[in-house]
């Protein structure tokens, strides 16, 4: 005698993946692995109905074969359409695409309630780091004041690198690129648009208003120098390219830019690929979150949560209930670096300038002698306008040997 | 004109409060306060029914008008009692009761599954931490293999603490209850129990197994010498609270205690009465989320994270599926603190012992002269069972000033 299993079609739930890449690939074995847990918890067996590759598949064939559509392309042409076609057929969407949430949003959302479907998307955002979930489901009632982000593993790797080899950026870029940590074009990494797209996801969900890339005012790593980071481990700093996410005079502000922290802030010990995210209400005080932000195996489980959560009928990630103004014009502490001639009078004039801003200076190093001078300066904080328009003075000084550098602080951590 | 809004009976949702200690009146406050935000998300609008307090107040009738009852009590006696009342009535329960679950979760499961009601008790470990969450819902179907938590505040305070004063565990353990982080009678926090619990009730979730506090193999603090935090330091290490449930030889092991962690594991940045948990599973590398262990504020906001849930109608927290077995006979490696007479002989009588018992050693400092000499040792991983051998036969050494104090060490972080 055979034990005979028969599931019926009420049972099953069809998976339509779009894109095989590495991702792709780990969660359809995952899927085959785990699908009996899968069917435990939710008791709905998943199956792979099909999967469209760059040359191989019909999209649409697939999606009239599917339950709940994963989408594992990447970028916005064709997986905007694709989502869009799949919502509107009343299918539930899981994407790992963080620049179609960020820059499609409100589409999005809008097709899914239109629809009665779910659009799930942890993946899009530190990778299996379960900040959605929490934002989302946990933090559901809360109040959220900011959140903090590390949220590209190519830029933490390649800082991590800097400060522990003394290596220049584009050597260490190399590095990455030969490690997999870095895309052969890594523009969208190295130049804060990747981060830009997450905090644009995380604003949406912890502040519960429309945010899209647009957005966020964002800046890369591209210009930071070994010695900003010597100077930085000689104050117990580190460098990250920081998220920030943030409630500003009744509005938000969403920013990335390369910042130091203070060695006991608690994304400070977060190194190499990781990402992290901290959420701050206080209520909560805070909460920090880190893990591996990429990886083909780490970012399908992150998949495999989502589905698992369609599957068992909860509840769905909501579109924005909120319309928050976006603030731009906000406030930093900066840490400035200065080459200057040795002159008499040049401490003075800079002073002068900063003070004319309004900016009061919290420490001051020179260094070195002669043409080679350097002058490390950290400001307190400031509107960033203020400090903008004196650097704008300050780079036209004679005496300057090089473009001045300015990079910010969190909160006074050099007090 | 004045705008008129009604809420009818299947809108509402009546929340019955146990107790109305910080937790209770800080979730009291929190729903009233969020209560449109907790409608808009879940549709339903939150109403205290009734509280129950000490001297005020009749469980039966709280329970009659009462959709969701939230347990606040604490204890076992009549924490259980009313919680099974509730599930047998086929109201939802929300718990942040840790013994409650710890003890009794078997039971509670089933009359939660027989009421075809919720039971959820996130605030039950780490707080406002939400592990629960995460390890239910996002890794439900990931294979965890590994969870490492620091979920007591209480002694991660005090070993903060005496690591940087120095102070004795006594005289720190008074500041603790100074400032509020210890309780009068401390012997729950201090001599692990507490501890246990937690990792029962993360061990019964993670590996999907049912797990009581009996299951789990615990040590406290109290025995904790300043000395052996300042040689720890010397070394970079710092000491924890550590609880570990893991898979091992086809079971599980659950055990609580006092270890040394190396200064570049994630649980070591964790100081004062902060939790973290760690999961560990190799399709997710790993999970590490940190944050306020206790506090009224933070509990409630878990409480009301798991009410949004259960109003939304998200899945329930499932009874286990598997019978795994408890493993006891675990490995471990160990640093050893011996107070010797500075006699010939010592250290080749200690290391025949350990030799004999295939104990090797990694590396052995000592120092002092005459009848003060230490000897500090870090021993490989060994079978606990071999390790409590030969430390038997040397606690009987008659050049031996103090018994031997052996605490754990996680890997092997002197390499």
């Amino acid at each position: 005698m055979t034990e005979q299993r028969t599931t019926n079609n009420e049972q099953r739930a069809r998976i339509g993946v779009l894109g095989r890449g590495t991702v792709g690939g780990a969660f359809i074995d995952q899927l085959e692995d785990r699908a009996f847990q899968v069917e435990r918890i939710s008791g709905r067996r998943p199956e792979v109905a099909g999967v469209l590759r760059r040359s191989e598949g019909d999209f649409d064939e697939i999606l009239a074969n599917s339950d709940v559509v994963v989408e594992l392309i990447g970028g916005t042409d064709p997986a905007r359409d694709y989502v869009l076609r799949a919502l509107g057929a009343g299918k539930h969407v899981i994407t790992a695409n963080k620049q179609l949430v960020a820059q499609h949003g409100d589409e999005l959302f809008e097709a899914a309630r239109a629809g009665g479907v779910q659009l799930r998307f942890e993946a899009a955002v530190a990778g299996v780091v379960p900040v959605i979930r929490v934002i989302q489901e946990s933090l559901a009632a809360t109040r959220i004041e900011k959140v903090l982000g590390i949220v590209n593993g190519t830029t933490n790797f390649i800082l991590s690198e800097m400060a522990a080899t003394g290596a220049s950026y584009e050597q260490t870029l190399a590095r990455a690129q030969e490690l997999g940590y870095a895309e052969a074009d890594p523009t969208e990494d190295v130049g804060g648009a990747d981060a830009a797209a997450k905090m644009a996801i995380l604003a949406r969900l912890a502040f519960d208003t429309p945010v899209s890339l647009g957005d966020v005012t964002f800046e890369g790593i591209t210009e930071i120098q070994p010695d900003d980071l010597a100077y930085a481990a000689e104050l117990g700093l580190s460098l990250k390219l920081l998220g920030v996410a943030e409630r500003r005079d009744g509005g938000i502000s969403v920013r990335v830019f390369p910042c130091f922290l203070n060695a006991d802030h608690p994304l400070a010990p977060v190194e190499g690929p990781f990402n992290a995210v901290m959420v701050e209400a206080p209520s909560i005080t805070e909460i920090t979150m880190s893990g591996p932000g990429a990886g083909g195996e780490q970012t399908a489980t992150a998949v495999l949560g989502d589905l698992v959560s369609i599957l068992s009928g909860e509840a769905p990630v909501d579109q924005p209930r909120e319309r928050l103004e976006v603030i731009r014009d906000v406030s930093a502490a900066f840490y400035l670096h200065l080459e200057v001639a040795d002159e008499p009078g040049v401490l003075a004039r800079i002073t002068e300038i900063l003070g004319r801003n309004a900016i009061s200076v919290q420490s001051v190093v020179q260094r070195g002698l002669g043409d080679d001078a350097r002058l490390v300066m950290v400001l307190h904080e400031v509107a960033e306008r203020a400090f903008y328009a004196a650097l704008e003075e300050i780079g036209d000084l004679e005496f300057l040997r090089a473009a001045p550098r300015a990079i910010r602080v969190v909160e006074e951590v050099f007090a």
